[in-house]
């Protein structure tokens, strides 16, 4: 542990930088319609799900190829002007805000699904490509591409902020699963890192340099994943628990066991509540888990028995089962929408999501201790996690008008983060450091390492042009 | 593809940098018998498993700590002197050779086990542990960890040249394995990469950018690894096969059918003959594939079942299993030995190992042309292959001093890497560059992500004292 990171209450650090004139000119000129400098564009492309207002970008770029990229980033580059890639807005760190000013490159209209080499179980997609348009894309070839973030990201975001969500714990995040990338540079150069082949020791990891790196270091132009043959059976079940803690020591005896469980979700009681309000769900509103099988139908039973007799150890109820397509769809559905259902249990509310993910053995010391704390502060929260990888977010649901409500939940993730990097935890499972998690990101790697992180920026985008203002100061 | 690379007989390209009598007298001072500049120290630290023949380091020094290694790096970096970390010396690719000159940090005696978190599946290493010592500390707990190159290299060495071997088709290599380390840097410093988590999306990852960077932008002093509870049921089965495309095909068939096979290794018929005579094993000799299998006993016999009918359709021989533990090891040491077997097959040879990974679909496209070049070539070779990977390895057998086998070994290799290249693979699965792949890197990744590579090593690493002169020229 390094040097705790002081209690403050979070505002972004807004430096705009200018943007002339003549470089809206130079991008209205090349790309025409393609570039917008209308409010109501650039507001769109000013905010995202994170707590912060910041200023609009000064103009939005729609790239269609990455021509258009690399123009686009030399134009900006030549009047050292920050570019921010969006794709479809769903940071929840304030990564899109646009805190040092430029403009906005939307890859959303990159949207196609170059090959899919289903022989070698990959896909190869351009950044704006969402991921249920890949598995859209892959599903005839009997394929799917596991990595399910809440929000139908797009693939160039989920890369740039190494997502992962409720399959990770079987399948890996996006730092296992982007096989190679295209990436516009600082200069506006094309470059290619990694190659199709499933493994290699070719050099320097430049794949998983750029996954994880926020738009920092380069603009993801094209990404190939891995895929993954759709298992012969799927088996989905709930269980319910007593107390979350009964909840917790099932899920952390079913990992250390080795159980190949491709997905083993907490919901506690309260956001049970939210979902089944949201989503027309009739779900036992107690502390709960939602679990899915993969395999062949005898693994999927030899998994699904292990686990049962797990849950019954910890007072589990008997498991509820998924067993129709359309039943599971509605309860992974019901899932991802547990952020949307907190968001409507209070209207004008926005969310302050924590991210803390700890080694599975301290899950329980972890969570239990910040259940307390959130029930004592008062403020309403909804509690999901991906616990079966030590992962879970509180969404503390604060009037963003309301500076105490702000204060109170800044100190309640302070109280969490500090509780997870002594844990040996990371501030950050999977949203990534953004905005909000700098002073975090510091204590948790230390000077020495952000130190070097800082270098490897300066060295590869000189003028701070990338999305500056996140992950690190410079 | 990029600018084809230029055919030449490969021989390192030697600049050696002044070593100051002042730093090995500071040497000698700080460290004590501890720095050792005999010759036969040096020369056994100024060679490796490559077949080049490089001047030797001018000392040694034993790091019992990650202090000591921070110290020498120090030492050093104040006269600009290089440093290469030395593990057990199994490098293929004259990672290991003091091209430049300089000192050798031998970190074999840093070899505790630090701690084993069994709770967490994973364990944390100094640098000098060698596998199998990791999987002795570890196997009371029911844990093991799958990296295997042939060799019982150190951790620290397979972390360095992202190793990975026989169970990487099933478990991943050390990119997947490594969770986080303790890093020396050029100036000296200690850092830490990574957490205990098993997922992060905190800042760039650090980890990953050491792992397989070959000593080049800092000195790995200490690894956390996952681990895998050891499987309720393995088996372990031979079949042989009429030609290579017949077995390759089964391979690719079971690959592109989600079989989650463990261990997939092809050994042709020539080097059954090496091993048998070897490891006086009386195996048929046949072209082979070796086979293992882990999981519940249900899930180990359908994943048999399941090869054994593709394995009938492309006139698979009936399998031979290996059932107890000893067989198995045998089985295993034996194919870990082909390299030895090889090598002893022609007295005094050195072997030129190839390397090249290629998506799946194209193995059999890769392999075939391949080993028609080389039987029409005349040269002894080996062939072994983490076929599962769409990895494996021609060893071709020349007497060093023959220049003309040396080019004739040369340009099969050459021919090899750019049918690999050009069938999106890579030209190293898991060895790593080291002095020999510095243009064929060049090929495959293209001068703008080399670039880019060049760019973090001057950054990282101003004067050029990590292991210089290796992965590509600066």
């Amino acid at each position: 542990m390094n040097a705790p990171t002081p209690i403050a209450q979070f505002a972004p650090d807004i430096r705009q930088r200018a943007v002339p004139a003549e470089l809206i000119a130079g991008l209205q000129s090349r790309f025409g319609a393609q570039c917008s400098t209308a409010q109501a564009v650039r507001d769109q492309h000013g905010r995202d799900e994170s707590a912060f207002t910041v200023p609009p970008p000064s103009a939005v770029v729609f790239a269609q190829n990455t021509q258009d990229v690399a123009d686009a980033v030399k134009l900006a580059a030549a009047h050292r002007v920050p570019v921010i890639p969006f794709g479809v807005g769903s940071s929840l760190e304030g990564h899109l805000l646009a805190v040092q000013g430029g403009i906005s490159i939307d890859v959303s209209r990159m949207n196609q699904v170059l090959a899919v080499q289903a022989e070698d179980l990959t896909v190869t997609v351009q950044p704006g490509v969402t991921r249920m348009a890949v598995n859209a894309a892959v599903k005839s070839e009997g394929l799917f591409f596991p990595i399910d973030p809440g929000a139908d990201a797009s693939i160039g975001g989920m890369a740039a902020t190494r997502a992962s969500g409720t399959n990770a714990v079987r399948y890996g995040t996006m730092r296992e699963n982007v096989l190679a990338l295209e990436v516009v540079t600082a200069s506006g150069e094309i470059i290619r890192t990694g190659t199709r082949a499933k493994k290699s020791s070719a050099g320097y990891d430049l794949t998983r340099l750029m996954v994880g790196s926020e738009g920092t270091l380069g603009v993801i132009t094209e990404v190939t994943l891995k895929l993954y043959p759709l298992p012969e059976a799927i088996s989905a079940a709930t269980c319910s628990f007593p107390t979350i803690e009964a909840a917790v020591r099932c899920v952390i005896q079913t990992i250390q066991l080795g159980v190949p469980i491709a997905r083993c979700e907490l919901i506690d009681a309260g956001t049970v509540r939210m979902v089944n309000a949201h989503s027309k769900l009739g779900l036992r509103e107690e502390h709960m888990l939602l679990m899915e099988f993969h395999g062949s139908p005898a693994s999927v039973k030899e998994q699904a028995e292990t686990v049962q007799e797990i849950a019954t150890e910890f007072d589990g109820q008997s498991f509820e089962w998924a067993t129709t397509p359309e039943e599971r769809t509605r309860l992974w559905t019901a899932r991802h929408n547990a952020y949307f259902a907190a968001i409507q249990s209070k209207p004008g509310c926005r969310a302050i999501s924590t991210d803390t993910c700890v080694p599975i053995s301290k899950l329980a010391d972890c969570l239990l201790d910040s259940v307390a704390e959130a029930d004592a502060s008062g403020l309403p929260y909804f509690l999901v996690g991906h616990v079966g990888d030590g992962n879970f977010h509180f969404g503390y649901l604060i009037d963003p008008d309301n500076t105490e409500e702000r204060r109170i939940a800044e100190a309640l993730n302070h109280q969490l983060v500090t509780r997870a990097l002594a844990l040996e935890g990371t501030c950050t499972g999977e949203h990534g450091v953004g905005l909000h998690k700098m002073d975090f990101l510091l204590t948790e790697a230390g000077t020495g390492a952000v130190d070097m992180m800082r270098t490897i920026k300066r060295a590869l985008d000189p003028d701070n042009i990338l999305n500056p203002g996140k992950i690190f100061t410079l």
